[in-house]
């Protein structure tokens, strides 16, 4: 077709390493692979009834709202009611104009890099780190830096040795992403040592942390630590998704800043959606005032204990002795070391191919490329009767 | 707050305008206002009890698939239907893969924005045309270059002129954004010969045409025009909603192009939003296939048509002599050209202090600030009981 759309901007060659990890999900999808890969929530948490009586709610009382144009900055009781769970949950002081909602936790993610980055500015991220954030800081030609994190969580010398390198060369980052929480992929949560110490070394070089809350309900065992913005609410945009504790179909998430750049994001998403689509944001109000939302985290927190509990015990009966994780004590992934020399992108082939199982290999978590001799498997998904064969067609791999 | 997001990228400057017609438009919010500006549909339109016994089949069927996340590229079902209608509709050859699901028309805009622009190409567009589509082209930092319309649509030797002076010094435009068919804010549509004329110079000079079909399904009289699209399927990507056909509560809308770019337009929304909601799109399928998207055009064309001659008689009988227009055969606006020395946006604030009623002022919608004595008025969402009182109210300012 036309010659003008092949002959397209700069931006799609940053983006071409994610359409191949896209191509190779895709074959994930085929119904006989068991797949270890993506990051789906279990259907079985969605409580349907509960939800299509929230739904009847909306048609019967709200139906001609819903199906309409709503405010930008999203639907103001369903605001009112974030910014009240949210306030309760970390300790925080916030109103309704303290928050956006979005269509899920990756467009406020992309709203906060529209409106704070030009190309080449330079964005920090953990590594490894979600693999659409960095697709993200691409689109908007970001150079990306990363910090190790080790068990503990970002490491605290690391960053203040990589913040003064930056300084010295006039490369101050924009802001830096993270997820302290049940980090996807690495599972790991920071302890709340390191959270203090990474706060407070942001604060004295005036970087703004953007904290990804996205997994942070999903605890499994022993405390939930404080969130970032919790212990540093000037200095922290907090993003959020419904995905996690409602479902990802409607497409909704939350930021939670200032009212200032509350109106620049806003602002941005004039430019890429409007609003957030109204009938969800309705619907989930509907179930949210309820207690639907708190009911459903609990017993997803249920489900998914059990989930992971099941693939370690199949990883550690098929696994062979050289591979190493430690035990996520939240979120939806077990993150795997191989030995220095394995290819875990050579292997994701092999896996689909002779033994019809799927996970995500490491490389596309890094800002580099690096990580070759790590994969990521989910455990949110597959079913559970699948998991131990699931796990058992790795290990063949592995072995 | 935090210093750091004060200190924002430079798109935010370029996006400023966007925010003081906002902020006005808010001011226009007050019950006690009449609007006439907004372009939302008119709640009637809305066949509350069809879509409720959609979504019934939805929750019966495949609950849990509506509530988890789907396919990049949109719901496959979705795209067949959408592939096939829109073939049938635009004598055009499709299949699913020449469809991408977006969330709402500005999406699809925003992604070939995203996927095709880098800062300072050359972007065209009429004057005026849609305010959104500026402000995405800005946020993607494009030079906006414009062509005026007559009564007949885009005038060819403009084009033809502007396409030889911009070849002449090197900035050939990535791409030309049109709406041919009851266009916002001007109300008018393309002639079938200027249709032809645009598509072979657009061809001529390697120009690709970006055609918003958002209206076109709303024709009040005589024939409805043959698409750009269908004119040059090879240089013409397609962008349609289900606001206007459907409801813009569910943001949904789509992209016909050639399957190659579709993926390039899905890479780009893996890093907006990953996909559509997926509870909409299935939600909207079971109704299309009830056969009631046609059947709620049909409706919703009978009262759109009603509402126009009500506002057009009142508009006669209210506004002085010195104001112009021409009826529109379809869409949402009616568009007037005031005496050369009136400032719309002058009028606009006292619209709303004296007389509580409002309007949208002609500047927002000229990449350069002009049109100064040009005012849109929206018929769709006023009550059809308002529409002379409102009429009434914006002649006393223009008196």
């Amino acid at each position: 077709m036309a010659i003008q759309t092949t002959d397209r901007a700069r931006r799609m060659k940053r983006l071409a390493s994610s359409r191949a990890v896209t191509d190779i999900l895709r074959l994930a999808e085929n119904p006989d692979v068991i797949s270890l890969a993506g990051g789906l929530p279990d259907p079985s948490v969605f409580p349907l009834d509960r939800i299509r009586e929230s739904m009847d709610r909306v048609w019967r009382d709200q139906g001609r709202e819903a199906l309409n144009y709503g405010p930008n900055p999203g639907f103001s009781k369903l605001r009112d009611w974030i910014a009240e769970r949210t306030g309760r949950n970390e300790t925080l002081d916030l109103e309704s104009d303290d928050i956006l909602v979005t269509s899920g936790g990756v467009e406020a993610l992309n709203l906060v890099a529209m409106s704070l980055l030009d190309e080449d500015d330079t964005v920090l991220v953990e590594a490894p780190t979600y693999m659409v954030a960095l697709h993200v800081f691409r689109a908007y030609g970001a150079r990306i830096e990363a910090v190790p994190i080790d068990d503990e969580g970002l490491d605290p010398d690391a960053l203040d040795s990589k913040l003064r390198e930056l300084d010295r060369v006039g490369r101050k980052p924009r802001l830096m992403y993270v997820i302290p929480s049940y980090q996807n992929p690495s599972g790991r949560t920071w302890t709340e040592g390191r959270r203090r110490k990474v706060v407070e070394l942001a604060h004295t070089h005036d970087v703004l942390l953007v904290e990804d809350h996205a997994y942070a309900e999903l605890t499994y065992d022993g405390p939930r630590p404080p969130s970032l913005k919790s212990l540093s609410p000037e200095n922290v945009v907090l993003i959020h998704t419904f995905s996690k504790i409602f479902g990802p179909g409607v497409r909704l998430g939350w930021v939670v800043a200032e009212p200032f750049f509350i109106g620049q994001l806003g602002l941005c998403k004039l430019g890429t959606d409007q609003c957030a689509n109204t009938l969800a944001q309705r619907l989930v109000y509907e179930y949210a005032i309820q207690g639907q939302i708190d009911a459903q985290v609990a017993a997803s927190i249920q489900i998914y204990r059990r989930k992971r509990d099941l693939m370690e015990a199949a990883m550690k009966k098929h696994f062979p002795r050289e591979t190493a994780w430690a035990l996520p004590s939240g979120g939806f992934f077990i993150w795997v070391r191989l030995p220095e020399h394995v290819d875990s992108e050579a292997l994701l082939l092999r896996a689909i191919d002779e033994q019809k199982t799927a996970f995500v290999a490491g490389p596309p978590f890094f800002h580099d490329g690096s990580g070759k001799n790590f994969l990521r498997l989910s455990f949110s998904f597959v079913p559970e009767a699948m998991i131990e064969e699931g796990i058992a067609r790795v290990g063949k791999v592995l072995a």
